[in-house]
C-alpha cells in the first residue's frame, strides 16, 4: 500500500501549530498533501474533497481544527477512510471545546482523536503511519526504528541527568 | 412575513426532549416542520435541506443535537437564515460537549445557541417567534401577551406562597 | 424593515474586544448604536432602555458582558426583541462563567448566545444581520455576497498553501 | 436590631430544596418572608421589591435560583442590603452554571454566595443569622448554642462509631 | 455599631491582589486590620485569632486564599462572626480550586463567598460594609452615595461612548 | 490483509458497556479476540500481549478502560500497531478522567481516542474496520454498505416523523 | 514498627462509602481506629486528635470528606504523620469540589490524595499499608501476596472471558 | 530505616519545575536519585526500575509527569513501595489532565497524589520525608523543626504586615 495522507486545517491560523505533522511525514518519506478547508466557510469543498479522497489515493485524512471543531466529523461523514482529529487550542476555552467537538462523535461515524495541540500534531502523523505500516513492511520497520531512536533519546536524557546529579554530589 | 420554521433533530432519540418546542409553536400557531437529519449519517440531506430552506419559505431553522453536536453549524454553513441551536444533554458529559460544539462557532458562521435540554427546547421556539415577530404585528402582540401571562403565572405562584406562609404562621 | 441594532456592553473594558461587531455593521451599512450599560451598576437605565428599544426602532439588541454576565438576560426580560449575547472572557475563569451565565436562561426568556470573545463579536453582528435580512432583500444579497467572499478567501488560503507545498517538494 | 429576612426563590420548583432555610429561621425564631420572584419573568416586581426592601424592615435578602441564576445579582443591584445567593442545581449542568452566575459578580455589587443546593439552603439562613446577631445579643447567644449543639451531635456520632467498632473487635 | 473588619490572607503572595479591599475600607473610613495567617502553616494562630475576634471588636472577617483554600472555612469554624471568602486564583487551576474549596462548605458553617480575584477583593469590602451599615446610619448613607457615584461613572462611560460614536459617523 | 482485532478491557466491569463493539465485528465478520487485562493489576501480561500482538496477526488493538485509564497508552508503548481507546464512564467523574487519561498522550505514542461509553464502543469497531478496509476490498464494500444502510435508517426515521406530523395537522 | 492507622470521616454520611477501607485493614490485620470528626463542626477535637496522634501510636491518618473537604488539610497542619485524603463525592459537584479541596494543598503541608469515592476507600488503606510495610517484613509479604492474588483474579477474569468467547464462536 | 528516594520525571521538560523537590531533600539530607523515564517511550526501563527499586534500597518513589500522566500508575503497578505522583501542568489543559490521570487510580493500586506543579514538587518531598520519618527519629525531629521554621516564617510575614499597616495609619 503506497498511500498518501491528507492534512486538512480548518483555518490558516492552524498552520503554525501543525509543523510537527509535516516533520514526521518528511522524516518517514510518507507523501502528504496539506490543505486549508473550513467545515463552515467552504463546506462544499470539504464534502467534495472527502467524497473523492479514496479514489484519489488518500489512505488517511488528518483534520486539525479549533473551537467548535466540526471539520473531522464532517469529513468522516463523507468517507470511509480513517479520519484522525487534532483538537487545536484557541482562546478562551483552550481546546476543551475542540476536544469535545471532535471526540464525542455519535454512533456510526468515528473520529480517531489525538492529543490537543502540538503533541497531537506529531501524534496524528505517527498514528497515520502506524495505519499505513500495516501493509507496508518498509514503513513498519521505519516506525520500529523511530520508536527505538525515541527510546534511546529518552535513555540518553536519563543518563545525562544521572551523571549531572552524580557530579553535583561530589 | 408569514414564515415557517424548520425544527431539525440529529436523531430520533432527541424527539422526546423537544416537546416544548412544538408546544410553543402550536400555542402561537406558527407553522413548523419537524425533521430528523444527521450531520454525520445523512450529510447530503442536511446540505440539501439547508441550501434550499430559504427558497422553500423557511425563515428560521432550529437544530437540536447531542454529543459532538455539529448539526447546527453544518446547517448554518449552507444558509444565511438564522440558525438556532439547542444542546441536547447525553451521557456521559451531559450536554457540556454539545453546548461547546454548538456555541463556539468560528468567525463568520454564527449559531444562536440557547439553554441545554428542555428549557432550550421551549426557548428556541420563543427566540424564533421573536425573530418572526419583527415583521408580524399579530405575532408580536401574541408574544407580548405570552410574556404577560407568563408574568402573571409567576405572580400567582408568589401570591400562593405568601398566603401559604401566612397560614402556617397563624 | 430598515432596522437598527443596539450594541450594549456591560463595561468600558468590554469595548476593545468588540471591534469586530462594529466592523461588520459598518461593512454592511447597518445602523447600530453602541452603549455602555451595566445590569448591576445602572439597572434602571438597562430596564428603561430595554423597555423602550422596540418603540425607538431597534430590531435586535446585542449584549456583551463578562463574569456573571447578567446583561443579556436582564435586557431580554424587558423586551420581546431578539437579544444576542456575547460571553466576554475575563480572568480567572476565562469566559466559562459568562458563557453559562448567558446561555443557560430559564424557560420563557431566551438569549441567543454566540461564541465567547472576538469570534462572538463578529458573529453577533452577522447573526443580527441574518435576522434583519429576513425582510430586507438588499441586506440578504449583501450577506450572500459576504459569505461568498468569505469562502473565496478560504479557498485562496488553500490555494496558496497547496502552491507553497508544491514548491517545497521540488 | 429586630430584623426580618426575605427569602426569594426564582421559581416554584426551587421551593422543595429550600426547606432547610425555613427550618433554621423557625428554630431561631427569626421572622422571614418567602417569595417567588423571577429576575426574568417578573423583573419589575424584583426591582420594586429590592428597592423597597430596606424601608420595609428587611435586613438581609436570600435569593435561591438555578441555571443562569441572575436573581441574586439583580436584587443586589437595587439595594444596599446584604444579599445571599444559593446556587440551585438543575439538569443538566447541576449547579455549576448557577454557582458561576451568582458568585462571579463584577466589581461594585457583591453577592454572598453559599454552597449549592440543600447545604446552601441551611447555610444561607445561618449566614443571615450571623449578620443579624451582630446587633442582637439574644440571637448571638442562640447561634453559639446552635453551634455547640451541632458540635455535640458530631461528637455523639463519633462516640457511637467508636463504640460500634469496639464491639466489633471483641 | 462601630465595628472593625479583619482581613486575613493565607500567604504574603495574596497581598498584591488585595489592594482593592484596603482601598474600599479607606474610602469608607472603616477600620480594618490586615493579617497573614495560614490555615496550614499557622493553624493555632488562626484558631486563636478566630476564637477571640468577636471579643476584640471585630464584626466581620474577610479571608483571601488560593489553591485548597481552607482559611475561610477554618476561621468560620471557630467564630459566629460573618466570614467572607475571596478565592484567589493561582496556577495552574486558576481559582476553580479555591472557589470550590471556599464556597462548598458543608451544612452548619457558612462562608460568604465573593468573586475570585481582584473583583472579589473590592466586593468583599463592599459586602462587609453592607453588613456593618445595617446598624450604622452614616455608613449606610455612604454606601448609597458610593453606589450612586458608581452609577454615575457608568453613565458617564456610556455618554462618552455615545458621543464618540456620534463623531465617527459625521 | 486478513487481520484480526484485539479488544482489551481493563476490568470485567467494562464488559457490559462493550456489547456494541462485538456486535459490529460480528456484523462485519471481522475476527476479534476479547481480553481482560489491567494496566495496573496485570501489567506484565499487558506488556507481553502488546509486544507479541503483531506477530500473532493482530492488526488493531482496541482498549476500553475507566478512571485513570492507562491501558491504551501502556499497550501503545509496546507496539506499533494502531491502538484505539474507549474512555469508559465511571462514578464520580463520569468519563472526563478516562477521556483525558487516554487522549492526552505525550508526543511519540499516539492513542486513537473515540467517544466515551457506548457510542465509543461501536465507533471503536467501525474505526478498526475502516483501517482494515484499506487493504481489504471486501471489507471496504461492506463498510460502504453499512454506511448506506445507516443513512437509509436515518432517512426512514425522518420520513416517519414527517408523516406523523402531517397526520397530526389534519 | 507495629503501627496503627486512624480513619477519620468528616460526617456520619461518609461511613457507607468507607467499607472498603475497613475491609482491607481487616484482611491485613492492621489495627485501625475509626472516628467521625468534622474540620468545621468539631475543629478543636480535630486539632487535638491530630496533635496527639503520633504520641498515641498512630502511624498514618486517613481522612475522608466531601464538598469543601478541609479535613485532611487541617489534620495535616497539626501533625507530621503522613495524611491520606479520600475525596468523597457529594451532590451536586460529585467530588470535583472535594478532590480539588484535598489535593491542591499549598507548599509545606502535603496531603496524599487517592481516587474519589469507593476506589479511594480501598486504595487509602492499601497506601497506608504500603507505608507501614516499609518497616514490617510480615506486612510487606502480605502486600505482595495481596497483589499476586489481585493479579490472579484479573487473570481468571481474562481466562473466563476467553473461554466464553471461544464457546460463542463454536 | 536509612532509605533513599527515587524521583522520576516523565520527560526532560519536567526538570525545571522539580527544583523544589531536590531542594527539600538536600535541606533534609535525604539521599535521592533523579531519573528521567517515560511510561510510554521507555516502558521496559520503567518496569525494570520499579520491579527492582525495593531491592536497591529505595523506600519511596516520586513520579512527576504531565498530560496523560501514566508514569506514577505504571510504576505503582510494579512495586509495593509507596508511589507519590506530581501532576505537572502542560498546555493546553494545564494539569487537569495529569491530575485526573494520576489520582483516579482504580481499586488495588494507589498513587499518593499531591498538588499540581511547583507546590506539589516541594510537597512530594515533604510527604516522602514524613513516611521515612516514621522509622527515623532524627528525620522526624528535622521535620518538626522544618514545620516550626515554616510557621515562624509565616508569623514573621504577619508581623511585618501588621507593622506596615500600623505605619500607614499614622
Amino acid at each position: 500500500m503506497s498511500g498518501k495522507v491528507a492534512v486538512i486545517m480548518g483555518s490558516k491560523s492552524d498552520l503554525p501549530g501543525m509543523g510537527g505533522t509535516f516533520d514526521i511525514f518528511k522524516e518517514f518519506a510518507v507523501p502528504c498533501e496539506a490543505r486549508i478547508m473550513s467545515a463552515h466557510r467552504t463546506p462544499d469543498e470539504v464534502a467534495n474533497f472527502a467524497k473523492t479522497a479514496e479514489s484519489k489515493g488518500f489512505k488517511v485524512i488528518i483534520c486539525a481544527a479549533g473551537m467548535a471543531a466540526h471539520l473531522a466529523g464532517v469529513v468522516a461523514s463523507f468517507t470511509i477512510l480513517p479520519v484522525i482529529g487534532i483538537p487545536m487550542p484557541c482562546e478562551p476555552f483552550n481546546g476543551l471545546d475542540s476536544l469535545l467537538s471532535m471526540v464525542q462523535m455519535p454512533t456510526g461515524i468515528p473520529v480517531a482523536t489525538v492529543s490537543a495541540g502540538s503533541a497531537g500534531a506529531r501524534n496524528s502523523a505517527l498514528l497515520a503511519i502506524s495505519i499505513l505500516a500495516l501493509s507496508d513492511e518498509n514503513l513498519s520497520q521505519k516506525l520500529k526504528d523511530f520508536r527505538k531512536k525515541q527510546s534511546e533519546k529518552a535513555l540518553l536524557s536519563d543518563k545525562e541527568l544521572v551523571e549531572e546529579f552524580a557530579k553535583r554530589q561530589k
